[in-house]
């Protein structure tokens, strides 16, 4: 199978003018939502439903009052006042989504880079949220199901590259050593380089050092940079819903 | 100063509403736009002017008449049947632009990407074509201007990202170590990686394989790969030609 990636959101609205019928996309938003998403279907949560903005999650609870809005504004869980009224469940912390409160749940997420790229990529054969925390999941169920291709979705933070979503994606290639293209040997080389101490890199990160700097989510880098400690697939469904595979 | 880098070529559209005022641009098109670039001014040419397409070469000569032409379709040379007449006088391999053929010479030269490349760059405070032919040269000139910001801009290869360009970026930013973004980091690591065989990782790319099985443009591959045989900058000026500083 070959291995393409993607390594920044710019590269997004391309895809919708390619062909992805036989291909398995798989998207890292490492710091922190699709982590965050592996973490709560470990725990027990049902589905998740990425959403873009805040005024998706509350329409969804307004449909179907048992769902759990997740998301966060600058760092702090959304409050009633930034939402029309709707106090969240949560915010964005995978270390927040404990087995008591997510076994069982639907929740929804506002995320916006996440929710992007896992739309991006619409029609392809199959698309999964992907994290450190899964990685050796994710890459033994690819190379069980051979797809033709694998494409590598790093969903960036804003227009820009995100390190510790590039570092991801060439950890998985790293794993799958398969026909590479060039963005795939520029994200598995950056792996190679960095992976002897892989949480310091993700640290050094635009989002690593701003979560840093943010003392209740400072824990949450050191978490997102644990490997191979769930061991499941995060797979999309047809109604847009991440489930535990 | 900072230093961020473009991965891809798909994220030179968004250029055009970035603040440039204060960035040194450096654009890097390695196999082989901007090594032959800096290869012809080395060897004394006067200037290169970079331009998409065939026509606009040929409107060039039909201007002025003692300019010469370059480019290749598919590795050959131009001839008068893709051209409407007019044989060019080079291809596009650096090997082919030596001393007693370009000097004084202003050299018309065709390549897609890495045109497309220096004229997103449109309103910098600064142009250069950068290779590892004058790598160290076009670090100790930035060093010195010290401009707010250094962004290198790998051209790739069509709507892809192309290795060599991104080594390359990585080599000249592990030079200039300020305050590197995330993609700037990529392609730090990636260079880092593969430094110790640079010339096995450039032969490794999509157009290093390409290259290799044209029999003649085999040799492009080694000498485009070559590390600072060369001490000038390739300057932009205010009309668009690349000028030897």
């Amino acid at each position: 199978m070959k291995i393409d990636t993607l390594l920044s959101p710019q590269e997004l609205p391309a895809l919708a003018h390619r062909e992805l019928s036989g291909t398995a996309c798989v998207v890292f938003d490492i710091l922190r939502a699709t982590s965050t998403f592996v973490t709560a279907l470990h725990h027990g949560a049902e589905a998740i439903i990425p959403v873009s903005e805040i005024a998706e999650a509350v329409a969804l609870r307004q449909q179907q009052s048992d769902v759990l809005l997740a998301g966060e504004r600058d760092g702090v869980r959304i409050r009633a006042a930034q939402s029309g009224g709707v106090d969240f469940d949560f915010g964005n912390s995978p270390r927040e989504f404990t087995p008591d409160k997510v076994r069982g749940k639907t929740i929804v997420s506002t995320t916006t880079n996440g929710t992007r790229a896992l739309r991006a990529c619409g029609d392809a054969k199959m698309i999964l949220a992907g994290s450190f925390l899964n990685l050796s999941a994710t890459a033994k169920f690819l190379t069980k199901l051979q797809p033709e291709e694998v494409l590598l979705v790093c969903a960036g933070t804003g227009e820009g590259v995100a390190l510790e979503d590039v570092l991801a994606a060439g950890a998985l290639a790293e794993l799958l050593a398969d026909e590479q293209s060039d963005s795939t040997q520029v994200a598995r080389q950056s792996f190679l380089r960095s992976k002897l101490d892989l949480a310091a890199a993700i640290a050094s990160s635009t989002n690593g050092r701003r979560l840093f700097g943010i003392p209740e989510l400072r824990a949450d880098v050191a978490f997102c940079s644990q490997r191979d400690v769930f061991n499941l697939i995060a797979l999309m469904d047809a109604g847009g819903s991440l489930r535990r595979m």
